[in-house]
């Protein structure tokens, strides 16, 4: 398939994703609408860009960060030692989607989600769901997971070991010996047959949609305390802790001239340290 | 100076000043007290440790981390290319004071002060003293300067021009295109004559205690609103941007094996995002 076309529907999937799962979360919300910033990475030349969408202070979510960004040019020297595919060329494109919610009811946990497509001299997926509790909760995770290797499944009975252990491994807080939160799928690099990978992609973005509906809908009954509340603060500190120590992500974002406020929307509302 | 005395007096004067420091704090507080907690870094062998104190809750500090520390051993080979003198033997020795003052008025200005003394194949002292007020405020801004110019021309008459300009270039966001406070001092890598160093040294921890002080009893009469504490929590949202994102101190001690809880006491109690 020719590379422009794959770039276009990758791109245009995720765009189309945005929507959908806005949608989704203003009508669960009931009460507060996505705000939504256009950014361009370039204001003299076109390198592309992106719009980023927040929506707070809602009446289950305190905070969503919806994130879609195409954007194109060269890597600097220094940067482009450590992506695929640039060594006679520092051309890269790179489109995706990224998610976090916050939420109001700590019962509720945080989630995450993003797919991107990167193309440098070849292209290639990656992405991942992740969530993060703040109380143990067998249930949840052992649910939670069951529905990741059912959509891991459908496309190849080995994805979803190999996906949750690199997610178990990268959502990891050494100076914690922590985990962030209670696994996922995480996955990078790949390129086996783009047309299997975009669809593995697109059913990856839709299990996000029900996977988080499901959870808010399940656990948002639940009522909580302020002790429960203060908790929560607490666990945000550790995410805080993790995008800003070691998130690939937030590093390639702030390396590459993305937009600071998209970035870092995947940062809470408020957190606390003890 | 035998190496091994120069090690003792840079200790015991790091550890003098904490009492100090802490003293003073509680006094002017006149509510709260500090915890202590030691910590040992290895538990099987001796390679140091040390004993940070925390003040919480006051009714002039929101929280105040101050931590001393004593730690020797090995660098790791990758580690040790960072670091001088350690090129025929990655043995090292390090101690320090370092402290961060959390304020409940936003009108007086978060304090970081720090001085250390490390030696590897040979030693050098390293530190400095900066603020990070919420509001414009260019009479404090020149105050806190003349200060600070006042004792290092005490010992030299370079120091402060060439101190002031390592701090800006230091307390500097890139992605934010913010300065963390309005400067300071910050030196580093400094072995000139060690007794003139240390004389410097001392007189660098005595003027924090004085300038923090002097801001307290100025700033913290000034009342405040909720809309004014609002920006004190997003402000330190930065100020933990900063520590986590490009700290050297913080990476020093998170690659080095030392104490997460006494590291990351810098960071602030609570902080907002937008």
């Amino acid at each position: 398939m020719d590379i422009e076309l794959k770039k276009k529907l990758a791109k245009n999937w995720f765009k189309i994703l945005q929507d959908m799962i806005c949608n989704e979360i203003e009508k669960l919300d009931g009460k507060a609408k996505f705000k939504s910033n256009n950014w361009r990475r370039n204001k003299k030349k076109d390198e592309g860009g992106g719009e980023y969408r927040i929506l707070e202070n809602g009446k289950i979510f305190e905070k969503v960060g919806v994130n879609f960004s195409e954007v194109y040019g060269k890597f600097s020297e220094k940067f482009k030692k450590k992506i695929p595919g640039t060594k006679k060329d520092s051309k890269f494109w790179a489109s995706g989607i990224s998610i976090v919610m916050h939420m109001q009811n700590p019962h509720v946990p945080a989630m995450h989600f993003n797919t991107r497509y990167i193309h440098t001299s070849y292209g290639w997926f990656g992405g991942g769901i992740d969530v993060t509790p703040c109380f143990d909760d067998k249930k949840l995770k052992n649910w939670f997971h069951k529905e990741l290797k059912g959509t891991c499944d459908r496309h190849n009975k080995k994805f979803y070991k190999k996906y949750k252990k690199q997610c178990d491994e990268y959502f990891y807080l050494p100076h914690r010996d922590e985990m962030r939160g209670i696994g996922g799928i995480f996955f990078d690099y790949k390129k086996e047959n783009w047309e299997k990978d975009f669809n593995f992609i697109r059913d990856v973005g839709l299990t996000f949609k029900k996977i988080s509906r499901d959870i808010i809908l399940d656990k948002n009954k639940k009522k909580w305390t302020k002790k429960q509340k203060e908790i929560q603060y607490i666990k945000r500190g550790r995410y805080i802790e993790f995008n800003l120590l070691y998130d690939r992500g937030t590093k390639f974002g702030l390396q590459t001239g993305g937009n600071t406020n998209a970035i870092l929307m995947s940062l809470p509302p408020i957190a606390k340290w003890k």
